[in-house]
């Protein structure tokens, strides 16, 4: 049976070209996005046509019990799962406090913090069970700085930081692998980078960029260094780790 | 009139302490906390006994309203808010993922994120208006680095502190100055330290440590800083700053 | 006998006036910079005219011996030095790698790394033998991130900082208080900024931001904080804090 | 010609099991260290066992013009550099203020931020006229937090991170990739944590911890991780990532 690689967040950006790079690598990609069937079911065939092994499914990560179901169905219908990509961001623009209403700010902490600790809870007893695993999770500058407009990104962001933290403080002895994966800079994402700008831009923007194949960051490349993170071996692992652009500067320069 | 000093998380440690010191500088002490009216009555009577200005309020924070209709009471009845001490903390001791649930997840986040996103939505437009004011929030450790056990107290720590910089980033601007204190060691508290350890205990490492007052962190003395900070020159304001006693070593040393 | 607050880099911004300052709360001033003897001499006359203690001295603090023999003759001949602020920064202008020469390089170094290092050793066993002390080191954001053209500047800032932590976790529980100052915007300084952009733009900026006195940060402000650290109570000491004017953004923010 | 894989700092740990994978990977490694001849010559002979092209040479980091001749020779009688493994670190143990003369914080210095200021001198030009190339630098928690007793370490490694910084904000957009790698535990190295601790701790050590080939850090695994940092595409890059034992503590815990 093959291991499994659960991505919670499969869009056409990073979530679907990891877990399509994990089928490569031997595991069943198991993509979960909240919607869009017709892009997972092509995502799916996508793997399926290079023979690999993937299963997509529609899941509502804030739904109450949709990560827990859908993790036990996993387990117990597909394989054990070896690896979790959790790639749900909650990045809703620039909003200013006023604008940020009480439901939107806990809306990016049931899915940027919650979700993972969901998700975790669910995940690890397995895991230690098994002797081992890893929990990818990727992340953005606004874990590590607060930007203006950006009250419930950071936050929540912010909250899942340190909550790898203390996952990996009382799982990493077990085996669990759990890697804060930065990622600073612009995507070459239709799903993301794409609806934000608008086709037009976002057209622009690739072809002033992205036409040398690296001004934006490309998720097959973002993939290699995923995969390599979920195979390290357990005397050498990174538990933060920051991604960007050659030609980028650093969230850390002005 | 004079200006008000909202405290939200007055307990007999930092929060009665250093509302008891701003009544002193001139501002009526407004005093908030869960529970114990008793307590409340005698941090009351203590300032009023000094010639100061103090009244108390029981509240629960995680309650949907109450800190924004007691901001709205407080600014139609007493006076306008200058200063906000935002005290509460979301330690709930070492908890494994699995014996952290749901609903202590939350909790934490309700406390310590939440409760300061919900009090700054109430607040700072006030503030803007009258051009300036202070927002003060106690921090620990957890808000930097994630430890073993600390699921919830650190994941909601760490959006609050992140949550204060892009706070600080719209209204710094507008003369709302944010500050994240960040207490690095254990303060000399019955109400929590104290109710941590047990009264024997407690005695016993006032005596090894206490008794020469400065083994462990004095609220008077930690009152000195918080006044200093909300009445820094707007020229000449820091935004993030940590507090610890010169014999315990800071969190980053090992 | 006064105690003494001896400042290293007594130039007109910062400081010149925390000197200033500390004379005002008691201390014997010992104001020393490497050049100006005017500019030196109006400063002590200054603190003189007030009723103040003050003593100025050309210090070049990369000569061998210089600040050793320095603080030998002070605790001989003035008295004991209770404070001291380190105030030598490493700031040479944007200069690419290449024309950043191996002496601009190491001088960056002995001025704001060994500079510290050397005071240090001449200066922490007199406070330990004395119970106690402060060291304020006035640093910038090249101590905690490395700017495009800053090899010399970030290197020795970011070196400094780290002998900050090590100085403290050795001398702080003998009651020696070390704080790092991080200065995060422009200082209203006639000798720095004034110097580095001419007479013309130092005017110009001072009056589109100085003339509201707190766009720029003020070094009589500054002071406040300064002469706040120094007198912590030393169960509340902090050892690492920020400071910038309102408006500015932190250096974190993008 | 094959690609140069440069190591300065080559023993028995890291810097020889990286540079030996490079070899396998197609490079010629070019080992650079101190002393210890036979050494040396062990690690060449061993690479060239493999079938893999190595040359060794004696080099004495801290002497003027040692690390610019070196390549410069290199570059003209082996091939052009394309990885650089900067290695030399400055753990002298730990040794109070009073007994870290002058002369060990400046040696300190020497190896860690000025060595690979020189270092980078001489060879971005290079790399930057050939379009790329990159420089991985070892670096320890001492970079990031200054431990008691660590004067000398902490403030030169700490200056070399900003170094890598400043490096990369200048070289990055011209392809050359400067990394920060913090080795975060004991490295199953013979050279350095052999030494220290010596011949029957160590056994003992790695009888209890190495047995299970992961207590301690691997240099084999280790050299995954070096040899996917360099090869990583352009469009994602890392600049800073940390390793550390599955079963140990990360820094920042307590």
């Amino acid at each position: 049976m093959k291991p499994v690689c659960l991505v919670i967040g499969a869009g056409a950006g990073i979530g679907g070209t990891v877990g399509s790079r994990f089928a490569r690598e031997g595991y069943h990609a198991v993509l979960c996005r909240r919607s869009d069937e017709d892009g997972l079911n092509r995502l799916v065939e996508g793997i399926r046509s290079e023979g690999g092994d993937a299963t997509g499914y529609l899941l509502n990560a804030v739904q109450p019990d949709s990560i827990e179901d859908r993790i036990a169905a996993v387990e117990a219908d597909i394989g054990p799962i070896r690896v979790v990509l959790y790639n749900l961001g909650s990045q809703v623009g620039d909003r200013s406090l006023e604008t940020t209403s009480y439901k939107v700010f806990e809306l990016g902490w049931r899915m940027a913090t919650f979700g993972l600790f969901r998700t975790a809870s669910a995940v690890c007893p397995r895991m230690v069970e098994r002797g081992g695993g890893a929990i990818l999770v990727t992340s953005s500058t606004a874990a590590v700085r607060g930007n203006k407009g950006q009250h419930s990104h950071a936050a929540s962001m912010a909250g899942r930081r340190m909550l790898c933290q203390t996952l990996n403080a009382e799982f990493g002895p077990s085996g669990v692998h759990i890697v804060h994966i930065l990622i600073d800079g612009a995507v070459d994402a239709p799903d993301t980078l794409g609806k934000m700008l608008g086709p037009e831009k976002y057209r622009a923007l690739r072809e002033t960029r992205g036409m040398e194949h690296d001004g934006l960051m490309l998720p097959e490349k973002i993939a290699d260094t995923y995969v390599h993170l979920a195979h390290q071996h357990r005397s050498t692992w990174s538990n933060e780790i920051d991604l960007r652009s050659f030609n980028d500067m650093p969230w850390w320069n002005s």
